[in-house]
């Protein structure tokens, strides 16, 4: 299909990729969408491997209720300011008809006697639930994870983007010191950094927020941003280290080593529908979605063309000996350094591992034309389309649609050819994962650009580029930037990741006072 | 441990086993719980179990707003009656705060135009979006799931029950005909049922609802009640048909096949974690949890007993062997009438089918000691627990605690007996599975009679007993019966599921009216 080029309109070309590849939609309630099937097939398929993370790093899944009492709420003073303004409020508990015009209305006398707030994050209610289970540093750290839906009520929305309600998880860890608590929020960054290499094959930069970007009640918030293809940033996650602001909010104290009593260290973070898009984002073209193979819903779609039964049978049949070999191939991605049980148990380890099966569909909808599934599997760009005719089983061909290589090919197939047919097939998927990750790393690389002068970091920012440049620390040197060009600190890049992003000490480009690290800006979603 | 005897207080005694077995507990938000991380584990393993069986039959999940406004939510007249009474509304969108106090209060300039209602089902949120997507009989059927939170406001609740809020999957489907939409609901309640049997290993009655007892908006409304431990029935799923009810009230039409615009059919249902608390009640004893091993979080736990890291080498290299031959087992569920492909093709199977892998945990943390540890695993019910030591190991013995058999044996154990020790433990897990369901088919078999007489009725509602017995089909006798007895009809057999509980033409034992078949009454959770 042709979309609206990226350079020509790239919002305009996300919205319709958005729509014409049945991702999402619009639905009746302001800035919230409806996740259609194949858009919550790829989320599922993103859920999954990052549920795996957490549970190989020693995190456990549990639920908390949707609701906070505005009580709670309130208790944490950076933490309200920074939600109230966007939170939906719940009121009242009855509708009733009324009774001279019929209609049907908000019941007057049953209002909750604490307003409810529906949740923007979870910190709040799961603090207040750890005052019980917090006695002792024996009963720390505790390692939550929820996947949750949450609302901020926003302005501007966009599918996946931004919008009003969105699913996520939440991560809610207690700790002991502020060391552990630190160490965990950095650490835990890594995974999603490896779950984005890996799984969503995009690239990233690594480092910590300015003071005013941090999140609502955080001493220090840790972030991976990335770079879309117009060059603006895409906040991917944060995790944040809450330092005692919810232990002393709820009291949760505990009796450490040394036998004295001391407040509960924090961290949070999350990851978002927001992700989805940025990888939808990040691979697709002017004229069709792209996935990584590690998250497609489906890598290889076989239709069968046939009239009669019997020919459905015999072209399975044929078929079947390629699904099987298919079956003994995996996705597999393992980081080299692979740990044993016995030093699992440190939990010094990151590791991200997974494999996928390749996933093999054969469409027998006798309701849809070939022509439609053909339609169908191009729009939601399967990877690999195998059409096979009982006529062509006659001649022992069949058709792949390899979009992986942009190419149709007639291949001539026998039983006897499927392992090798099959390893091709296969080391294709495998290859194009690669490939991807490479195309995003060059993109980011190829338009990340260091300024030194005001003249030259007003010129990157306008050519949509990350500038990596020198800047006085002040809030209010950063929002002058900010005012001036739109620009904002992505993040202060950490050096281990990125030596090369520092740079020699420096002047502020703005106000010329000495600085000693460059930091990353960009305009960002 | 000992707890609350069922025979004293059943209630007391649900209530003290979900805290006790760390399940869920009460949060600060009034009938929301916290579903803790053991409980939110074995709601996964169903839900991934549920999930399987879904896809398996065609259906995608999708994902639809949490709110509903209120034009929606009053379109169909009986559905707005049955839910204005127990909903959560939103109101306003922002917090500010009071000049004067200082407090955080609502902001009465943040009025929502239109009020909007936490969903306490999706019927009218999901047929809005069908309009638009549903123009000809090839657009249909329309299969789709979603997994959700929903709210209701419930006056008296208990943990995974009967909950304000609370986790389920439901399924919203659109038809071209009454004839395929009455028969998805009917078929995918079958599902739902071999999902119980064979993976909760619980037995059911199968039947349709009476009248009064009807989802609000439902032509038909298709149920499995089950048998709990005290007599009690608890609904455990219901399927529903819901005609163009929907379709008329969100002006769904289509083009039939006859070339002519008609409105489109729809069917619901939905599995919450109701099932869950359920499950519970049904197989656990008056000393402990007792769980499934289809959906047990953890089947083999391994102890390993050391102080050196050396050691805890040495057990781990010795216990791998056994490890390797465990993962070779699965434990399946498989309906005996398999199907190909190409049967699925004509969705005429409901088979369920589900591998599980065995799974096995090393804890090797070492802030817990081993009495902690122990202890733990004996309130989760693990069914097995492995403990080994160094010094065990010298003398090849290992220690293995069979909550299955109820004992706890030394087992001389060389990597030689890893193969015969593995298969002895998976069949002690796969018989456990099956004897569960034998005993919840005893429970109901011995606990169902049939009464002919009023006083045999009294007698045996009164003796929490699931009852068969005539009544004349009125709403009137159906709510005397129940102000009289508490017994409500729980369902009208399914005759072909329940040919023996049909019986023949008698007399309403209320009325003494003539009556064609019998029906369930029971007191119902």
């Amino acid at each position: 299909m042709a979309l609206i080029p990226r350079n020509q309109d790239f919002s305009a070309w996300y919205n319709e990729l958005i729509d014409k590849a049945w991702l999402a939609q619009n639905s009746a309630v302001r800035g919230c969408m409806v996740i259609k099937p194949y858009g919550f097939a790829i989320r599922e398929n993103m859920r999954d491997a990052l549920d795996q993370a957490f549970k190989d790093t020693g995190h456990r899944n549990a639920y908390f209720p949707l609701f906070i009492p505005k009580s709670f709420f309130t208790k944490e003073a950076k933490h309200v300011e920074g939600f109230a303004t966007e939170s939906a409020i719940v009121t009242h508990y009855r509708l009733k008809k009324n009774d001279e015009s019929g209609e049907i209305e908000v019941d007057p006398d049953a209002k909750l006697e604490e307003e409810l707030i529906v949740r923007p994050t979870s910190e709040t209610i799961i603090w207040n639930t750890y005052k019980d289970r917090i006695q002792s540093y024996r009963d720390l750290p505790i390692l939550v994870n929820q996947r949750a839906n949450v609302v901020r009520r926003e302005m501007r929305t966009r599918a996946f983007l931004r919008t009003a309600e969105f699913l996520w998880q939440e991560w809610h860890t207690a700790h002991a010191t502020a060391d552990e608590a630190m160490t965990e929020a950095k650490k835990m960054r890594e995974v999603y950094a490896r779950f984005q290499t890996n799984i969503l094959a995009v690239q990233w930069v690594m480092g910590e927020k300015s003071e005013s970007e941090r999140f609502a009640g955080a001493e220090n918030t840790y972030t991976i941003e990335r770079m879309m293809q117009d060059g603006k940033a895409l906040q991917s996650c944060t995790s944040h280290y809450l330092g005692q602001n919810f232990g002393k909010a709820f009291d949760v104290q505990f009796t450490n080593k040394d036998n004295t009593l001391e407040y509960a260290y924090a961290t949070s973070r999350g990851l978002s529908t927001r992700a989805l898009g940025g990888m939808i984002m990040s691979h697709s073209d002017d004229a069709w979605l792209i996935l990584p193979p590690m998250i497609a819903p489906v890598h290889i779609q076989i239709i069968p063309i046939y009239k009669k039964d019997e020919d459905l049978q015999a072209i399975t049949d044929r078929i079947q000996p390629l699904v099987d070999q298919l079956s003994t191939h995996t996705l597999s991605v393992s980081d080299t350094t692979q740990t044993t049980d016995t030093q699992r148990k440190k939990r010094t380890d990151l590791w991200l591992r997974r494999d996928r099966d390749i996933v093999v569909n054969i469409d027998t909808d006798e309701h849809k034309s070939m022509g439609r599934k053909m339609n169908q599997y191009e729009l939601e760009w399967v990877p690999l389309t195998i059409v096979v005719g009982a006529r062509d089983m006659e001649k022992w061909h069949i058709v792949i649609k390899n979009r992986l290589a942009d190419e149709k090919v007639f291949v001539s197939y026998t039983p006897e050819d499927a392992a090798s047919l099959a390893q091709t097939l296969a080391d294709d998927l495998r290859s194009f994962q690669h490939q991807l990750l490479h195309s995003n790393i060059t993109l980011r690389q190829d338009n990340t650009v260091t300024a030194d002068t005001r003249e030259e970091f007003t010129a990157a920012i306008e050519g949509s580029k990350f500038v990596l440049a020198h800047r006085d620390g002040t809030m209010e040197t950063e929002e002058l930037i900010k005012q001036e060009t739109k620009a904002t600190i992505r993040c202060i890049p950490d050096t281990t990741q990125h030596p090369d992003y520092s740079g020699e000490a420096w002047h502020c480009i703005k106000t010329w006072q000495p600085s000693t690290q460059r930091v990353l800006f960009a305009k960002a979603y």
